[in-house]
């Protein structure tokens, strides 16, 4: 398997979108973003094992949705192979089960964390966030696979993972972290930047008590399909940052 | 209708107000702030539509109270029509009904939105937050319009959160953000700070628990006449930061 | 009255002590530091009012300790008198009581205010809070003047708030923040800064419940005889940062 | 007792660690991190008495186990004899009863201290905190020493403290701050800014009650042993940030 040529504006906006999360304070250290192959769905695109705020158009690998990699989109064939991230397999898994996802982002951020460990559910807790009201559900590796070192490292897990992400926009991973989805990549950054942000204003509004009144189910469709279409001005302004 | 002319340091002075906002932590990517014409009260100036941060006296237009646009204040006739905000009609709504308002600021910072969820009311924690120990009032859409995208993107919607906004100086919107209002552009920015920073100092009040000593509405209103005549010295700092 | 000569270094060193606290997030647009004369210990230095972030060695001011203002003690006599803060009330009052105070620094952070609006105390949760293990009492200026505009704005409401500090390191004002005294500046500074950490880290403990070992007495005097014997090691960096 | 020469870039790694603990938060204006003498098990490397954003390699010097200073391990012999920290022995202490560390960090960030005051252990929130996952001890320095001055100033205290912290990663110290220790310099540094950032996720799980299913000890053996093998990514990225 070969590379496939991509337009070098998109692999540019693929390593803007993960220094974005870097920038925007969603992604550490660690961190990736992947999209699908612009013109064969069979195929997606994913920075080489590297720190998000390091990554460039350069460091795009392509893979077979079963995370085989394909070599750089970008560059002739037979040059040195990188090495991949070894979480590739959360974002083939995804893929795979869901034609809708065209692009996947997958972070550790600290507000999101403690949603994962305990029993109270991710809400919506503004317009922003409006993907999160049809439900975050959260993934336990543990279910299926008993103590493990946490690493969506296999091809096993990466499908357990999107078995558990049903038809949902996030997903949130035991102890690990979350896992956003979008129908394009402006809307996969949005929702990781978003999902951060709502559950930080859900802890602190937790610390005041009482019932709270979130977007319910039919607000956050409506609000989420207005995000959709007004994402180009966040996007902008977030690539201007970065580049 | 054709935009008239304006002093070019007003337009600066308004644009400047919207990167304040985004330097003080206020607005992320989006929030806009407004102000009434200077010479025509039946008239107000806004951002075309544009991440905060971007804003430059520029891309000031200017609006009816019914919120048509009328062009830019600072170009000539016949320059092509900018996009303008959805939501030019909160403020347009607020401008019609409250003659003592010369400016409104609109956002939605993470530490006031829990406020809006809650039961918990908003309180004056410090001096700084003077404005708010008249109360602030909670807008829910819902109670008028329903399941909606919670955008306020018409005149009924507008003229209900005017409504809701009364007489007092900040509004928050369920599960959306909130809105400052004041009789000058500097005291309007002030009060999207303070309103936010306050909301930061009640919720970590709340989580030593007890009963809080907050400024009463006598205290309230001496304290907010020293913050609306000293508030220059503010201004001109923040002002040297974005400039 | 005319002011006296100080040597410039130290007018420089105040002017730093603004800036410091401003960059270690203790002042934002508000906020004031001042010392006693060197020389002459019935006067202090203060800036004139102004953002704290912008004050440098000629904006400061020399005051008796009734806060008459003396004029620049670094500028010919005959230069324009600048305008004082109004709170300079605040620290003449402090030194006329406390013959051992060196320095004052007054200030509105965000994590210190709660302890002013709650009858939780403050209490020293390190080392480098050792100076609030005596104690941290809190000055409501309802008590003796009723409602009024916060403000410590004249020599009565100075003198009563230095009889609430009585013999401690740090005051908190209702709804309104914080003072702390110290028989150098940079350890005014230090107290300053670690007033603010310190009432971080006790909000966060208390989201924990349960009892907890905080400083005692006596291991607070210890810890902060520590403290000023080696706080150089913090001035010259902070400093430095602010140069 | 001379010191031996050390390769200059094993000098430089650890200055870049001290300046890395302040560019990721844990450490402030104090703070320090040593590392075990490369050739020689007796002897370990830490920087003289300085603010640790202010640490170069020209700054380290070498001690015995004992705490005794060597001297600069890249200076000549007869240079002059700088300032050691009073808390060498905290590291000193612990070189001596555990062969297996080689690099160890002190510091007092904020959101670690809560746990060294209140009864709720620290817990390994997600996978990066993973060594957390075997129990984190806590050190009061009154049950062995009464009422102090908090600090590690002795061979005495420098034991005990190692005593406290046995076979584990990381030790809290009452009122004080953390310690911890590991296998390899990169890691200490892994383990200082995780040990800090779990203890957010779990201060902020905490104000949504409930159980917490934080990593067991079966997981975080195993997570680990990644964290070990993948730490040269943040490494890398961490160290280009400071150089």
């Amino acid at each position: 398997m070969a590379a496939d040529t991509v337009d070098r504006a998109v692999l540019e906006d693929l390593a803007a979108a993960s220094r974005i999360l870097v920038d925007q304070g969603v992604f550490d250290a660690a961190g990736h973003v992947s999209m699908r192959h612009p013109e064969r769905p069979d195929r997606f695109l994913m920075s080489r094992s590297l720190a998000p705020e390091l990554v460039t158009a350069d460091d795009i690998m392509e893979f077979t949705l079963d995370c085989a990699p394909c070599g750089h989109p970008s560059t002739p064939l037979g040059a040195s192979e990188p090495k991949p991230f070894i979480e590739r397999f959360l974002h083939g898994g995804i893929y795979q089960k869901r034609a809708d996802v065209i692009a996947v982002a997958h972070g550790h951020s600290a507000a999101v964390i403690p949603f994962g460990l305990v029993n109270t559910p991710m809400r919506a807790t503004y317009h922003n966030a409006a993907f999160l009201a049809a439900g975050v559900p959260v993934f336990d590796i543990r279910d299926r696979f008993g103590a493990t070192d946490i690493v969506i490292s296999s091809a096993e897990r990466g499908a357990a993972l999107a078995d558990a992400l049903g038809d949902k926009a996030v997903l949130l991973l035991r102890a690990h972290g979350f896992v956003a989805v979008a129908p394009d990549l402006p809307s996969a950054v949005f929702r990781a930047i978003f999902t951060e942000v709502s559950a930080r204003v859900q802890l602190q509004a937790a610390t005041l008590g009482g019932p709270m009144a979130t977007l319910d189910e039919e607000e956050g469709r409506k609000a989420d399909a207005i995000n959709l279409a007004t994402v180009g001005r966040s996007w902008e302004l977030w690539k201007k940052r970065v580049m």
